[in-house]
């Protein structure tokens, strides 16, 4: 393959610019799976330093499960308007959309799970631990790591993307802050399943 | 007209069963006005008595307002799978989310409106009327008068439907309760406007 042929390539697997395409080609001497290593590792550095930028755009998406016994609503934000007016910002809205439906979060960050949730869960940890006999120093090693799990388990930006659960929701949202080159946030959602409060 | 195309048109207009159009054309002398009026008083009374019958079935349904700035989405109980499936039913609850896009309400009913809120408005209106002078036992009047008004602005099921002033939405509601012959609630709803909590 040419080299313009690959940076073809790497521009449509990637979504990254020709420049950054060229020289991670060049830097990987030629071999497109280690060029696309490169670019993810710059794209979630470039992420990481956007991340915390006020986000006052977006929009709001529904999705709503075949059968409609299901709903979602979600608004995820951005920086511009120019983004959130792309086909590719409001698809990243519905998966998000289709990840709360499948997996019924908590809330979005684990700062935003109520306090006494988190009380309750820790009790429980330790007492289940505590019948098991377990010495107290022991105890607390456990409860930390079992409300671990419960924060991967029920906190959307820690929860394993439904269609790639080798990455968290929050890296394939900053897959996204390192394409569209703006931070994006998860604002707030409401899940309505028939007959559940 | 004959009174079979009376009927038939009186069916159209109003989905009612054929003995029922039959005999409200019969009950109206042919006057086909005067019948829809009839049906519709029959109707209305026949919903009354459905009313507060177990809603355990229903769809979820969401409205984007173009945009995708605001969105809605919204969860219609109604008594068996079978109407809930209808397209009809569907159309409702859409119409029902396009009532909240549009006007913002605090709660479907006025018992779920915080009891703090409605505290708040009290104190507001009472201090307004005492600032103009009022007499104590005129400022309760203008009290329960001014939260007359606000529960018809900012309660769903008593303000006005957007599409026919004339009716509340609550109205609109019996309406289906009569022709789906089955009680109809609306559980919940969240309304997420672009940058508003």
């Amino acid at each position: 393959m040419s080299q313009v042929e690959l940076i073809k390539q790497l521009r449509e697997r990637t979504g990254a610019g020709l420049l950054d395409c060229k020289k991670a080609i060049e830097e990987a001497n030629g071999d497109i799976e280690k060029a696309i290593e490169i670019l993810r590792k710059k794209g979630i550095a470039k992420a990481e330093k956007k991340i915390g930028r006020v986000t006052k755009e977006g929009i709001i998406e529904a999705y709503i499960h075949p059968g409609a016994q299901l709903g979602v609503l979600v608004e995820l934000n951005c920086e511009t308007d120019f983004v959130a007016r792309t086909d590719e910002f409001k698809k990243l809205a519905r998966e998000i959309a289709m990840q709360i439906a499948a997996t019924n979060p908590i809330a979005v960050k684990r700062e935003d799970i109520p306090s006494e949730v988190v009380e309750k869960e820790k009790e429980i940890y330790a007492a289940q631990a505590k019948e098991m006999g377990k010495p107290d120093h022991i105890v607390e090693r456990i409860v930390q790591s079992k409300l671990e799990n419960f924060y991967k388990e029920n906190v959307l930006l820690e929860q394993p993307y439904i269609r790639d659960p080798s990455i968290t929701v929050m890296d394939f949202i900053k897959q996204h802050i390192a394409k569209f080159g703006e931070n994006i946030t998860v604002r707030r959602f409401a899940r309505f399943r028939l007959g559940e409060e």
